[in-house]
């Protein structure tokens, strides 16, 4: 089935412990449409770039049959972040924005993607979310992502977004800022409590969860020895649970628990590479292989199902 | 099966954005050795208190059937830690700590406790954590804890408990700091090379982790909308899951995922109330309840276990 996804496309420079990117390939839709890509074609894109936006970029996206026909190439400089990481590898340091053309972005969707199937609005101005969403039609599952920023500045156009969705997609300090409390749980149901049908929070390196309201899931993030760069694991993230979903047409609870072991193990590799390159070239076997690890890592054999109930004395404060 | 502990029995005055307790009971040995007797008992308690320590304290523990043998009353006022936690209740700010006569504990084992099977070394001087494993015999299962300020002024010592026992229970911020890395598998694995079969990594609101030299099992925590009290949260985890498996007797990888898991639920009682009231009174239906809901938070139905493979395509690059 189809997706859309609207966001930016970028060129980042970027420095951790493990070394330094300069003006690589980055931005949220562009990790979205190649982790979607794994799963479903074409991504559909909407973004703008500069005309100084290198030929190398829209070779990789081609690679993937990314549908390019809504990226817009601008008059101008792309889109650039400059950021670090220190030890923690949990969150970046930013140490400059260049919007360029970006800060003019007003999306633009040829006629062909309105009827797509799957929209995902990744991390822009909220009031341009808005405006995609008035402008597709049938969509079977709207979600999206958003930013500290967005919810400090234009907190109401956040909360109208939320309110139009099916999905929250959104990483938990983000999710605590929004909610104004420290409590996930109570974020959580802040959120759903504006009408989106679920919430998907991003952990990091604890994983992530699934919140409706009534129901929830989580599960730990598949472990790694060695982090290179986390920049654009949660919109791989987004990419491959929207892509799975979408491939599967199965949006049912085990579905979406699906979706998100997926999501996990895509951006598992992104954390192990600078920039895109976790991602591209991944095959079948390497994501069924730490699929199947996340797996055993997390699931119980059934078998023992029973056992671990008995031995709790019936009661505790008898004789 | 018989267990000891050896730790603090205290009065703690605790604040937290839900309320405040003033010399409540607490202390390490004591959330262990009431959570431990959830499911075996009795369990070998090793400890000093003051003559000042409340009668009430004592009946609750033998209430309990825990094994007050070795509670040594000693001249001079128990231990008190007085302690304040922010909106974020994962970390507690120490206002005061009043060693009294812990200052000079000097664990005395009866002679009854020397061949008890399963040993748990709660946080105390790693000095007298040795002693204590010089002076037990044929246990089946040896586990220690310990905390930052022992890893920051002997480690080396600390060390040479890590490589005398079974088992290493740490909470992830003191295993970051024994290790000198941020990433929690580089810290265990590091942990590991010193010799412990298997390293448990309490993550607090994240859950908690099992790391053995070939195999990894995490679970995320049982979800709570509101905490009033983490203290001890990661005692009665360890008295729990050590009770677990000295009832169950099931040493195997199995055995130590279902430990883990009623660690967790018991842990997430904990932290619903002040000082020790939330696991007072626990029934076993109360916690095979909140068992099963966490298995239901977490594990996914096997009947789906092959649908999540078949939608990745085969050659992500290929046409």
């Amino acid at each position: 089935m189809s997706i859309l996804v609207v966001g930016s496309v970028a060129l980042d420079t970027v420095e951790t412990p493990a070394g330094r990117v300069t003006e690589a390939l980055g931005g949220s839709a562009t990790y979205f449409s190649l982790a979607a890509s794994l799963y479903t074609r074409p991504v559909n894109l909407v973004a703008v770039v500069g005309e100084d936006f290198p030929a190398h970029g829209l070779a990789v996206l081609r690679q993937y049959q990314v549908d390019l026909r809504g990226l817009e190439i601008s008059t101008g400089q792309t889109f650039r972040w400059i950021g670090r990481y220190g030890d923690d590898l949990n969150t970046a340091e930013t140490i400059a924005t260049h919007l360029n053309v970006f800060a003019s972005f007003n999306p633009k969707l040829p006629e062909e993607y309105r009827q797509s199937e799957f929209i995902f609005l990744a991390n822009i101005d909220p009031e341009l979310q808005l405006r995609v969403l008035q402008s597709v039609h049938g969509a079977r599952l709207t979600a999206m992502d958003t930013m500290n920023f967005w919810i400090a500045t234009k907190r109401d156009a956040v909360t109208e977004v939320m309110r139009s969705v099916d999905l929250v997609l959104i990483n938990e300090a983000e999710l605590r800022q929004y909610a104004g409390t420290h409590n996930l749980v109570a974020a959580a149901e802040r959120v759903l409590s504006e009408g989106p049908r679920a919430v998907v929070v991003k952990k990091g390196e604890y994983g992530c969860s699934l919140f409706a309201r009534d129901r929830y899931f989580a599960i730990p993030a598949y472990p790694l020895a060695r982090v290179c760069d986390p920049t654009g694991a949660g919109d791989t993230f987004a990419g491959a649970f929207m892509g799975h979903l979408a491939a599967s047409g199965d949006l049912s609870w085990e579905g979406m628990q699906w979706a998100m072991l997926h999501g996990s193990i895509v951006a598992s590799f992104t954390c192990e590479s600078f920039s895109i390159h976790g991602v591209l070239n991944l095959r079948r076997d390497d994501i069924e292989k730490r699929l199947g690890e996340l797996l055993s890592f997390t699931q119980i054999p059934p078998a023992g199902e029973k056992r671990g109930f008995s031995h709790v004395i019936q009661n505790a404060t008898g004789a």
